[in-house]
C-alpha cells in the first residue's frame, strides 16, 4: 500500500518533472551539460557562444528600458522592444550555460517590467496594420517577441520565485498569448490569423505553443497544435504543416519569404520534438520540415535567395537560416551537406543543442559538399498549382542557374510574373528579377514598409522577364483574379547532358492571349559556354501588342543595328501598370537583318542575346526610375522587344555567354557574339522549330512540340529539311 | 710574360663570360639553380611556375601564328602578337627551369617566323596613333613586345646556333630596336619618344636596353641608359629616373598610370642590377625606384588604385604590380610589408629570382602587415608642383581614406579637377572619382580606346568633387593652359589624433576666381564614426555662379527639404564642359533651414552630408548619361550645390558616417544624421570659422586660417564668442 502510493507519487513526480523540466525548448538539460563540458573545444561554436555572452553582458550594462509603444518599424520603441527580446534570449541562454544568477535576474526583471507595462496597453498607436499589436505596430512582431521570450522564460523558469512566476504569467505571458490567439476589445482579426493557413499564423501558433510548453500549460499547447478550437480541422500548427508547403517543400510566396516562414516552423518543431517526441514532428508529412529546408537551400544562387516575388537581398547567412540549418541537421544528422552550408556561409551557430551539434560535426570533418541539381519545385498544397523549374549547369565549374517561374500567385507577396525567366551565371544576376521595392527598417523610405512603387512597379508584369500584352499586367494586376489561377509546368527534362529543358504554360493571365514558354540550356562543343534557347509563344485570335523585356545586370555594350538614344530629353514609356516608371533611353528598328543582338558585360563575361526580329519589330532600351518622386526605385535596365498588331507570335531568343576579359593582365578574347542568326523556320500551334546559326557555320536547331506529349511523334518539313522526333522536343546540332 | 698573357686572357675570358652570361635579365644562373633545387618546397611559387609551364605547354600545342598586322587593340592580330610574347616569355623561362629543349625550340621558331615577317612590314595599317608601330598600331606595344621578347631571347641565347642568332638579331631584334629608337621612313617621332621624359619613353629604353643586354650590345645598352646620343643629357633611362617621379616617388599621371609606368622601370632596373651592379640602380636618387613602388602601394584603397585622372579599376593584382612588388622586395628584402601585399592580394609570383625570393620569404613567415599612413605625396620633379594629400583613419578598423588632389595637370591623362576630394570608407567609394570613360580592349566601345566622353565628361571639372565657376571647367578644359600651372598644398597636419587636416590652393584655374579648400577628419567622442568637415573658399572681385558637386556611391535615401523630381521627362543640365552629360533628376531650394542634409546608403553604412545653404541656394540631384549616344558613360550620381551671383563664397560641409544596418538579422540603429546645423559664423579672406551642431547639443567648431602660417596668432570674436589660436587651424569641441 505504502509502496504503491510511493510508486504512484514517484511516477507522478517524475511525470510532473518531465512535463516541467527546464530548459526544454531549444536547450535541454542534456544539451546544456554537453555544451558546458565542451567549452573551449569547438572554436567556431565558442565564438557563437561569445557573441551570446557578449549580448548578455551588453544587456546587463544597460538600464532595462521597456518603453510605451509609439514607433513603427525602424523607429525607437519598435527597435527597443526587438532589442529587449534578443537581450532576454541571450541572458536566458547565458544563465543556462554559465549558471550565473545575474543573467537570470536580468530576464526576470525585464519580464516584471513588461508585466507592469503590458496590462496598461491597448492597441499600438500606429494604425498601419489590419492586425495591430500592442507592443508593436503589428501582432506579427508580438508573436516573434513571444517566441524569443518563451525561450528566455524556459531558461530562467527554475530560478523564479513562485510569486514572480505568477506575476509574469498572469500579467504578461498569458495576456500576450491570449491577445495573439484571441485579439482585444472585440477585434478578432488575431483569432483569424492564429487559425489561418499563413506564415503569420505559424508565428502565432509557435509563440503561443512555446509559451505553453514553457509554462506547462497543456491547453495552450493543444490550441497551438490543433487550432483554437483544438479540433485540428480549423487551424493549428499541424494543419499549417499540411497546407503551407507543397509536397516538394516549396512555400508559395517564394524563397525570400520561405526563409522567413521556415523560422517558426523549425523553432516550434524543435520544442515539440523535445517535449512531445511521440508526435515525431520532423517525420510528419513525409518529413515536410526537413524537406522545406532542403528546398529553400536549393532556391538560392551563391548563397543568396532567388529574387522572384517580394524579395530583398538575403541569403544563407540570414538568422532564420541559422535556425533552419541547425535544427534540420539536429533532426537528421545524416544530411552532411548542411554542415558545408553552415561552415561556408554562416559560421554562426545557435547557442543551443542543435547549434552545438552542427559546430561539433563540422569540427569533426563530417561536412560534405553542398550540391545543387536541376529540379522542379511544385507549388500548391497538393503540388498541382504549377511550380518553379530550375536548371543548373551539370559542370559545377560553370555555376549557372536558369529558372522558369510558373506558380500560383504567392499570396500578398506575389508578383504578376507568370513564365518569368531568370539567369544567374559566374556569381552574378544576368537576367534579373527586380524583387521588392522596399528599404526595410529605413524610416526615410516610406517608414521601411513596402513602398508604393512595389505595387506600381515591382509587382507589375513589365518589371519581369516575361510577356506583356497590350501594356497590361497579367490579370490586370488584380490579386483577387490572379489568386484564382496558377500557371502550369508542362514538362521538364533534366536527364540529358546535351540539353536540359523546361516548358510552362499560362492561360488565364489574359482573356484573349495564351502563353507558353519553353527554355533550353544546351551544351555545344563549339561555344565557350552553354547556350540558352528560349521560345515564348503567344496565341490569340485577336491582335495585340506583345512586349518581351529582358532585365539585365551589367553594362550595355552594343546593339547590332543603328539605334537612337535620348540625348537631351528622356521620356516615359507609358502611363500605367509599370510603364509609367520606365524611361525610354534608346529605341529603333533593325531593318538590315532578321536577327538583333544585344551584348552586355557583367564582371568579366559577355552576354549576347540574339532574337529573331522583323523590320517592324520595335526595340527599346529602358530604365526604371520615372515617376518615382522619392527615389524608391533602383535604376535597373532592360532590353525590350515589342511586336505590334500580332495575333500569334513566337519570340525566339538565343542567349550566349562568352568572353574572357582579364583587366589585370589586359588580355581579352571572344568578346563578340558567335551567333549570326536566330530564325523560326517552322511555327504552328503544334510545334515550333528554331534554328540558331553561328559564325563558323555551326547550327543548333531546337524543335519544340507545344503539347509536351512524351509519346507523340512529329514529322515536319521546314526549309527543305525533314525533322522527325518523338516527344516534347528534339535537338539537332550541325557542326 | 706568359703568365701575364695568360692572366690577361683569363681576365678577358672572364670579362667576356660575364658579359655574355645567360640568363642574366630577370633570371640568373644562381637563381635558376636555386629555383630548380627548391621545386616542390614552396607551394605558392610552385603554383605560379605551373601557370608558366601551362602557358608554355599551351603554346607548344598551338601552331606558331605570326599574322600580318591589321587590327587595333582587342582585335585579332593585336591580341595574337600579345599572346605571342607571353608564349615566348613562358617558353623561355620554362626552358631555363626545366632544361627541356622543346621550349627553347618554340622560342627560336617563333623568333625565326618574326624574323621573316618583320623586314616586310612598313607602318601598321591603322593610323590612329601619332607613333604608329609595325607589329602593333602604336610603337608603345612594340616596346612592350621587345621587353618580353628580350627575356625570352636571353633564356634561349645559349641554345641558338650561330646562324639562328645572326638571322634573329639581324632580321628582327636589331631592326625592332632600331625602329623603336629611330623610327622608320623618315618618321622620327619614335626617336623623340625614346628620348622623352615620359613613360612611353621608359618602355622604349627598357626594350632597347634589355635586348642590348641580351645580345651583349654595349652600344644599345648605353643609348638606353643615357639617351640616343649617349650623353645622358637629352634622354635615357637614368634621366627618366631623375624626371619621372617626384622626390616622394609620385608619378605625375596618378596611381593608375604609375602602375603602368612602374613596370618598365622595375624590369629594366632588375636587368641592369644583374648586369651592371656597379650602377647601384636601386639606390639611385635616394632609392627612387623602391620609393615609387612604396608610394604606389599607398595610393590605393583595399588594394584598388585611387581613381583620379584617367583610371580604370585596377589594383595590386595587376600584372605590373607583381613585377613591382617582387623586384622591389628582391632589391630590398628588409621591406617585409611587401610580402604581406603579395600574399594577400597577389598569390602570383614572377617565375624569376625575384618572384622566388618573395614566395620563399612568405613561406618562411617573414611577412609583416601592410600598413597605411596619412601622407602628402608631392608632385613634380623637384616636389614643388603641388601634390596629393591623403588622410587615413588612425584606427585601422575604421578603414577610411580621404584624399585632396592639388597636383600639376598629369600629362595627357590628367583631369581638370583641382582640389577634388575623394572619400573611401568601409571598403567602398563614398565620394567618388569617375576615373576614365574607357572600355579597354572592347572593340564595340570606340575600339577599346578612351571614348570621346572621356574628354567631354570624365575629364571635365563638373565630373569631380570640386568647384566649377560659371559652368566652365578649370583652365576651360585646355590642357596646354592647365599644364603650365599646378595647384599648391598649403599645409597638412596629420599629427593630432583628434584632427587630421589638409589645405590646398588653386589660383590659376580661373582668371578671376581663387580657390582654397581645407578639409579635416575629426574624431569626436559622441559620433559613431569620425566627422569630415570641408571648407571650400572661392574668392573673386566679380560675381560668379559656383557649383560644388558631390559624386557619391550608393542609393539616395533622403534630402532634408521638399524637392521636386523629374517624373515624366528628364532634361539636361547644360550644353558644354560636361554639363551636357548630366541629367537633372531632382532640384529645389531649402527655404526652411540654413542647413541642407543629403543622406545616402552604401552597403551597410549611411552617409549624411550637411551643408550650409540659404533660401537662394539651388540644390540638384544629377546623373551622368545624357548626350551619350553609344552608352559609353556609367550612370554615376551626384548631389550638386549651386550658389549664384556670388563674389566670395565659402562652402561649408560636414560629412557624417553613421548607422548600423544588418539586413540579415533586421537590426538597425542610428540611420538618421546627428548633424543639425552647419553654420559659417565667421568668414573673411583671412579666416573662416564653421560650427557644426548635433542633435544632443554637442558642437564641433573648426577655425581655419587660410594663409596657413604656423606661427601667426589669431584672435577673433564671432557670435559673441572669442576664438584665439596660433597657426593654420584650431578645433573646439563642446560636448
Amino acid at each position: 500500500m505504502k509502496r504503491t502510493l510511493f510508486t504512484c507519487m514517484l511516477l507522478c513526480f517524475i511525470g510532473s518533472l518531465w512535463a516541467q523540466q527546464h530548459p526544454s525548448l531549444l536547450l535541454t538539460r542534456e544539451g546544456v551539460a554537453e555544451i558546458r563540458a565542451n567549452r573551449g573545444k569547438v572554436a567556431a561554436f565558442d565564438r557563437s557562444l561569445e557573441a551570446t555572452f557578449a549580448g548578455a553582458e551588453k544587456a546587463l550594462q544597460l538600464p532595462i528600458v521597456v518603453p510605451v509603444p509609439k514607433d513603427g518599424g525602424g523607429g525607437y520603441t519598435h527597435e527597443q522592444h526587438k532589442l529587449n527580446y534578443y537581450y532576454m534570449f541571450d541572458c536566458g541562454v547565458a544563465y543556462q550555460l554559465s549558471g550565473e544568477e545575474k543573467y537570470a535576474r536580468y530576464v526576470v526583471d525585464m519580464l516584471l517590467a513588461y508585466a507592469k507595462l503590458y496590462p496598461t496597453l491597448g492597441f499600438h498607436p500606429m494604425t498601419l496594420s489590419k492586425t495591430p499589436g500592442r507592443l508593436f505596430w503589428q501582432t506579427l512582431n508580438e508573436s516573434v517577441w513571444l517566441v524569443h521570450t518563451a525561450v528566455a522564460y524556459d531558461c530562467v523558469y527554475d530560478y523564479l520565485t513562485e510569486k514572480e512566476r505568477r506575476t509574469i504569467e498572469e500579467q504578461l505571458l498569458r495576456p500576450v498569448a491570449d491577445f495573439i490567439m484571441n485579439g482585444l476589445e472585440g477585434n478578432c482579426t488575431n483569432n483569424a490569423v492564429f487559425n489561418r493557413m499563413h506564415n503569420h499564423g505559424t508565428w502565432a501558433t509557435a509563440g503561443v505553443g512555446m509559451i505553453g510548453l514553457a509554462m506547462g500549460d497543456q491547453d495552450l499547447v493543444d490550441r497551438a497544435l490543433y487550432g483554437s478550437d483544438k479540433t485540428g480541422k480549423n487551424g493549428g500548427f499541424i494543419r499549417q504543416l499540411d497546407y503551407l508547403f507543397s509536397p516538394d517543400g516549396y512555400f508559395t510566396e517564394g524563397a525570400y519569404y520561405q526563409r522567413y516562414a521556415i523560422w517558426p516552423f523549425v523553432v516550434f518543431a524543435q520544442c515539440i520534438d523535445n517535449n512531445r517526441p511521440e508526435l515525431k514532428i520532423f517525420a510528419y508529412r513525409d518529413a515536410i520540415i526537413p524537406k522545406a529546408v532542403a528546398t529553400l537551400t536549393q532556391l538560392a544562387y551563391e548563397g543568396r535567395f532567388l529574387r522572384f516575388n517580394d524579395a530583398l537581398d538575403k541569403g544563407y547567412d540570414a538568422q532564420e537560416l541559422i535556425y533552419a540549418v541547425d535544427i534540420a541537421y539536429n533532426a537528421d544528422p545524416s544530411n552532411k551537406q548542411l554542415l558545408d552550408l553552415a561552415a561556408r556561409y554562416q559560421q554562426k551557430f545557435l547557442p543551443t543543442d542543435a547549434g552545438y551539434a552542427v559546430a561539433r560535426d563540422i569540427a569533426r570533418g563530417e561536412a560534405e559538399p553542398l550540391s545543387f541539381h536541376s529540379a522542379l519545385y511544385r507549388d500548391g498544397r497538393n503540388g498541382d498549382e504549377g511550380g518553379v523549374a530550375a536548371i543548373r549547369s551539370t559542370d559545377p565549374a560553370l555555376n549557372s542557374l536558369l529558372t522558369l517561374k510558373a506558380t500560383s500567385h504567392g499570396l500578398s507577396h506575389g508578383h504578376y510574373d507568370k513564365l518569368t525567366l531568370a539567369y544567374y551565371n559566374n556569381g552574378d544576376e544576368i537576367l534579373k528579377d527586380y524583387g521588392a521595392a522596399r528599404f526595410i527598417n529605413i524610416e526615410a523610405k516610406y517608414k521601411g514598409h513596402y513602398t508604393l512603387q512595389n505595387k506600381s512597379f515591382a509587382m507589375q508584369t513589365v518589371a519581369h522577364n516575361t510577356l506583356v500584352a497590350d501594356q497590361r499586367s497579367h490579370f490586370d494586376g488584380k490579386i483577387k483574379e490572379s489568386s484564382k489561377y496558377h500557371a502550369e509546368i508542362v514538362y521538364t527534362d533534366f536527364s540529358q547532358p546535351e540539353i536540359q529543358i523546361m516548358s510552362a504554360r499560362e492561360t488565364h493571365a489574359y482573356d484573349q492571349v495564351q502563353m507558353q514558354r519553353t527554355t533550353a540550356y544546351i551544351t555545344t562543343d563549339f561555344l565557350q559556354y552553354p547556350l540558352i534557347v528560349d521560345l515564348f509563344k503567344a496565341t490569340s485570335e485577336t491582335t495585340h501588342q506583345y512586349d518581351l523585356p529582358f532585365w539585365y545586370g551589367g553594362h550595355m555594350i552594343s546593339l547590332s543595328f543603328p539605334y537612337e538614344k535620348a540625348l537631351t530629353q528622356l521620356e516615359v514609356m507609358g502611363e500605367k501598370q509599370g510603364y509609367e516608371h520606365l524611361w525610354r533611353e534608346a529605341w529603333g528598328k533593325n531593318t538590315t537583318s532578321n536577327t538583333t543582338t544585344f551584348t552586355w558585360l557583367q564582371r568579366d563575361k559577355f552576354y549576347s542575346l540574339s532574337t529573331a526580329t522583323t523590320p517592324d519589330t520595335e526595340l527599346y532600351m529602358v530604365r526604371a526610375g520615372a515617376n518615382d518622386p522619392d527615389y524608391h526605385l533602383r535604376g535597373e535596365d532592360a532590353f525590350l522587344v515589342r511586336e505590334k498588331g500580332r495575333t500569334n507570335h513566337t519570340f525566339a531568343t538565343a542567349l550566349e555567354t562568352h568572353g574572357t576579359y582579364d583587366l589585370q593582365v589586359e588580355q581579352s578574347a571572344n568578346l563578340t557574339a558567335s551567333c549570326r542568326e536566330v530564325k523560326v523556320i517552322y511555327d504552328t500551334p503544334e510545334a515550333t522549330i528554331v534554328r540558331v546559326s553561328f559564325k563558323d557555320g555551326q547550327q543548333v536547331t531546337l524543335c519544340v512540340a507545344w503539347e509536351g506529349d512524351a509519346d507523340r511523334r512529329y514529322r515536319i518539313k521546314a526549309e527543305g529539311e525533314r525533322f522527325e522526333w518523338k516527344g516534347a522536343y528534339h535537338l539537332v546540332q550541325n557542326k
